[in-house]
């Protein structure tokens, strides 16, 4: 390794050792490599020496995915940071792992394209962490998830191999989709060291939306309402009587619409179709009941609508409880059933519970609101948990819609993946990485 | 196995010895297994005795993927052929492998959903198949392939297993991708028996528009300016003037429009902006010096401009000649170049050659017709293909868009894949199936 790659100090250490959620784990150095050849050279040692190796973007998963469990080596990709190549012809953007996605869209936007995925976190999280989780956000339900937008990857394998798997073609059947294999991989088959996306043209207009309801009932009819007149708007989110509470407690109740559900429906194309459809849309949600109805056609008046929706978790962490959050998907027709779901848990545990999230694809992120500082939250919690996971299961969902399994849910991994699922995910892994060695102490 | 499951007759064996490519091979047994528990046990005993098996849909593949290289048991699951379950509210349905691709987007259409991927056998190709072979189709350029469509997956290992991978929730982050690990596959990873696919809101409204050009760049340079304005059609195609000329041969001029290159664009979602879009479209591609344009607003109409489509195949056929259809992919930027391509092997080894297909994503068929009764065709092809696939690759292209790599494209397989792609595509192979018994003799 070329000098000022490895850091073994302190507090380089401890900035390494976790993500946003709360658990860490240091680990004994940091590498900071600024090539695939780098990586390559490390894992090569790391898999003589046999010493673990966890590597990481920008630290801001949900899951603790990048923890360094076993110790080892964290391996950062960030000053691997260059774009390297837009091209508008081709509709692709080659990228280093360690760029900012929120910059990856702003340099292709001034190129009049497009980027869909859009996770919250898209001003800090970097490119490689999305290909690391298959990063979604609300845009998912018309454009997909990062894996649609992947065309090709440079891996560097745990033996040192460094491999290009797919292109920069839009459409490719060349072998097996080692592409999607990597993507959503969570650092545990191999290092991302250069991607190259797809890009869409950029839309020229878009409109947001904004509806009230009653009750979440309301809001569940209102989505399937839309979809079964043909659209498919960009987003579709909803947040529920908590969530709202919640933002009337701490932003004031005039900032906050009246009623106890609340949708947001974006959509983009063409200025005109834009216009009409937003129009059609608002006559829509007033005839299946919506109390207040407000449409924004100007950037300023759509960053207000999410504004609202950004402050949710702000809201929520203003009580000063930790913020819970569970990425659960539920089939589309068991949005009611997880809103009831949550205000049992909040009764029966004591914890606020809020849910908001992506309703056009079913994943509701459930933020169960905890004291740590209580003497029996910890079990309380875990309790409220695998209610909640049980049902999510028991009702056909998934227990992680966009975050990932990492440390987070491993416990749950364990009860909503069948011993044949491990089985097969054991099989893929250690054909990859026999010693187990890069990303250890995960689900897998 | 019960009775009337398997068969030895010599005129099954010879029905399941290939596909629509020309290579075939006896298998020594024909199975049809009616469940997934038939499929797992007819999959143990192979393993067990070390026969060679291989799995197949309707058979409509175009390079030999289903063709049982190394004879043994050749598993139509065609009498799998049921819709298990449509449900709207979830936007999901579940079918076994040998529905039948079009039956299924009826279904569906009928309760006001819609499946995309439109592969042009969809009236006779199996959603196994499509599966196997993450199958593709005009309208991909919006709407993505066979994989984006894929929720979950039911899946029979060669040891017998039987896993589920994947769910019905359209966002799901729960471990590795193994839907994606199979989808493509061609049979070489385990035996699908059951599918549960995403499904769409049907757009209400469509238009179709078709424009000719003088020469291939102003076809080249209207797709370009078709995306430069924001657009993202549900379908982009491009037929070429050795395409066109076929058509005139066969259909007569007066049935083909003027110049040397074609262009069908369609559009769909909501009436009003439809017909708003296809009108800026049409200004838009006279703007771009078209010499003809031709909107169908009517499905009547439409189906006229893509009757002349679907004719094109017909047209090379009524040659006489054996069309080999190499369905390359090339980034955007290269679509001119392929044509010109294209007139040069025309010129060289004088075979027609014709290349038409989906503009807006590159995949690009070209169609070499060759007489296989001339001495030396095979020597002359493969010289032709060599340096097709030559220019493809190092353009940045694939060898195959959407019909797999199979037995048809093993030779190029081996150049265009490099030494460390096709270790690691063993390395999955060999976990999954350490005998090599699924599909062999295949790319890996």
């Amino acid at each position: 390794m070329p000098d000022g790659r490895v850091s073994t100090e302190e507090a380089v250490l401890a900035a390494h050792a976790g993500d946003a959620w709360f658990a860490a784990s240091l680990p004994e150095a940091v590498v900071f490599p600024e090539s695939a050849e780098e990586v390559s050279a490390l894992l090569k040692f790391a898999s003589e020496k046999g010493v673990p190796v966890t590597p990481r973007g920008a630290g801001r998963g949900y899951v603790g995915g990048c923890v360094p469990a076993r110790g080892g080596i964290a391996v950062s990709l960030m000053r691997m940071n260059r774009i390297l190549e837009i091209n508008r012809e081709d509709g692709v953007a080659v990228a280093q792992p360690g760029v900012i996605t929120g910059d990856l869209q702003d340099a292709v936007l001034a190129q009049g394209l497009f980027y869909p995925p859009d996770p919250a976190s898209l001003r800090e999280c970097s490119l490689g962490g999305n290909v690391a989780t298959n990063a979604g956000g609300p845009r998912c339900l018309k454009y997909g998830v990062t894996r649609h937008y992947i065309l090709g990857l440079q891996v560097v394998l745990m033996d040192g191999t460094i491999v290009r798997v797919g292109g920069r073609t839009h459409k490719n059947k060349m072998g097996l989709d080692l592409i999607g294999m990597f993507v959503g991989s969570e650092g545990l088959l191999g290092v991302v060291t250069e991607i190259t996306v797809r890009l869409l043209p950029a839309p020229p207009a878009s409109a947001t939306l904004a509806a009230s309801f009653a009750e979440a009932t309301g809001a569940a009819a209102a989505v399937q309402a839309v979809l079964a007149h043909g659209f498919l708007p960009a987003a579709m989110e909803v947040a529920d009587h908590f969530t709202l509470e919640a933002a009337r407690a701490h932003l004031g109740a005039d900032k906050v619409p009246p009623g106890n559900a609340h949708v947001i429906l974006e959509l983009d194309g063409q200025p005109a179709s834009v216009r009409g459809e937003a129009a059609s849309l608002a006559e829509l949600l007033r005839k299946v009941g919506a109390l207040t109805v407000k449409t924004a056609t100007t950037p300023a008046e759509s960053d207000a609508i999410w504004g609202l929706r950004r402050a949710f978790s702000g809201s929520l962490r203003a009580t000063g409880l930790t913020k819970l959050n569970e990425d659960v998907t539920v089939p589309r027709s068991r949005l009611v059933d997880l809103f009831v779901l949550g205000g049992a848990l909040q009764a029966k545990y004591g914890f606020p519970v809020a849910c908001f999230g992506h309703a056009g694809d079913g994943n509701i992120h459930v933020n169960i609101m905890v004291d740590p500082n209580e003497p029996d939250t910890t079990t309380r919690m875990e309790a409220a948990l695998d209610e909640l996971f049980d049902h999510v299961v028991a009702w056909g969902g998934a227990i992680s819609g966009e975050h990932g399994v990492g440390l987070a849910k491993k416990r749950w991994w364990l009860k909503a993946a069948p011993a044949e699922l491990r089985r097969l995910t054991a099989m893929v892994k250690s054909a990859l990485d026999p010693q187990s060695l890069l990303n250890p102490g995960k689900f897998v």
